[in-house]
């Protein structure tokens, strides 16, 4: 069992190069302009440009490179992905659903600008979102645009990360059992995650165990690092992680440690560290930095 | 100039044949379950069933008869359409949008529910757009299932409806001109509908003056449209139209009849409509139906 301990600087310099490379490949995607909706694309720019640790696009680029992708088009998918992350991320932080003034340590979208334009601004990154993935740019082969497309509205749909969210909100209200708390976590943070490792395996046009293998990866991973999120929620120092402290237990919500306790969370997320990794054995050495990713999701502060 | 008429039996009686058929294939996308978060599927099923009049997947289907169009795919076309037209219906709505408490004289999907609700399910409904037109079921070959992805993602997305909306909200506070009104809609209502007829040419695989042609008739339909909208909210009949009259004025926004005055706005729309039926000229008598559609849109009543 893998025990937390400090990244490596290795592991940390990729990440640092993906969070650089993908910021650029937003930052060409919303590009400033002089039109009377401009105040729209800035919404959209300051809720994606705000800091994230591009853990999704990493995974991305990470699963791409097994397959050798060239990462001109990996960087799109995780700027694809990113937006619908962080669009969802716009929307939970509205006064109608969790109602979150600050977001890593900033003023959230609707806290920036209105809640107008925060909704406006969401349903903009969730459109543009497929508007990439559609493009022969991402890929030339059609088959792999609509799979990734089809893939990612799954994750981002009623079946996925809305769903997810609504029983959110009536987690609030109703007490769930450790089933319903997965299932939940399995929508809203799993699909996203797991997407994120598969379109690697999609774009390398790859099916069979190596692409499988992935998938349980990103399941294990998925669920940890919501495990550990939890965790983060009652113990961590609201100026590392940019947000208040107990917001779960606050809004009354269940989560994996109101309902196992937050030893039984901890040795949980360890657990499922440990088999993330196991399933990336067939990839070798080549799946260190995936494996270096699983176990940094354990020891993080934020 | 067509004159206002009424719209001739079979018109309708065609009007209805898709409305039934759209409702079924919609009901279908969109079953009850017994899932937790079925809620969030109700209120989908609420915002998408709830009476529309299906100007939009009519559009689909008689641009895709055009063409010889397997109906069971243009009804699918259309559906995902209505999708992404209603999940923007339950947005705008929205307290913080344009805070409608109806909507074709029932109660907004929000006062139905509630605001996170329908923040969801509109989310929901424009990821389920793209999982549906990105299904094989939609269309066997991926290069027309990957054109309709990226032309409906662009008339979604901060260049159509999200834009015009936002600039509809800028409009509340400033006075535009006939121009940026025309730029507003062009966004808001016309992208829909262009993408509605462009739909059919490229199920049909076809390209070139067809496909030009049934983009510009719905340009100037789209257009003759929103102008109508406008007469209808100063002199219309709430308990028609479903919703309170004299909403813009009241909003302070600028609309073609308080831009150009009514009697203008009405002239301007027939000038539109006649130019649009023109536009179908190389069609003959097949594109009868849109021709009426066309001089329907003038004299409707809601």
């Amino acid at each position: 069992m893998p025990s937390p301990r400090k990244a490596p600087q290795s592991l940390q310099n990729e990440m640092d190069e993906v969070l650089n490379a993908v910021n650029k490949t937003i930052a060409k995607i919303l590009p400033e302009t002089d039109l009377p909706e401009d105040r729209l694309y800035e919404a959209m720019r300051y809720g994606t440009l705000n800091g994230g640790k591009r853990l999704r696009p990493f995974l991305v680029i990470q699963s791409a490179n097994l397959f050798n992708v060239n990462p001109r088009r990996s960087r799109r998918v995780a700027a694809a992905l990113e937006f619908v992350h962080c669009y969802s991320l716009i929307h939970d932080d509205l006064p109608a659903m969790d109602d979150s003034d600050t977001r890593r340590g900033k003023p959230s979208t609707h806290k920036a600008f209105d809640n107008a334009t925060a909704i406006l601004a969401g349903d903009a990154l969730l459109a543009l979102a497929f508007e990439i993935l559609a493009d022969p740019e991402t890929h030339e082969d059609p088959h792999v645009r609509t799979e990734l497309i089809s893939k990612l509205a799954r994750a981002a749909g009623g079946h996925g990360l809305c769903g997810g969210q609504i029983l959110d909100l009536i987690g609030e209200k109703e007490e769930f059992d450790v089933g319903t708390i997965s299932r939940l976590q399995r929508m809203k943070t799993g699909g996203l995650m797991a997407f994120a490792c598969e379109a690697g395996a999609i774009l390398g046009k790859t099916d069979g165990p190596h692409r499988k293998a992935l998938c349980n990866y990103a399941h294990d991973l998925g669920l940890a690092f919501q495990v550990t999120d939890d965790v983060l929620d009652v113990e961590a120092d609201p100026d590392t992680t940019g947000k208040p402290a107990n917001q779960d237990a606050l809004a009354g919500k269940s989560t994996f440690v109101s309902t196992m306790g937050k030893d039984a969370a901890k040795m949980r997320a360890e657990m499922l560290v440990a088999q993330a990794t196991r399933h990336l054995q067939m990839f070798g050495s080549r799946a260190d930095t995936l494996k270096e990713l699983a176990e940094y999701v354990l020891m993080r502060r934020a």
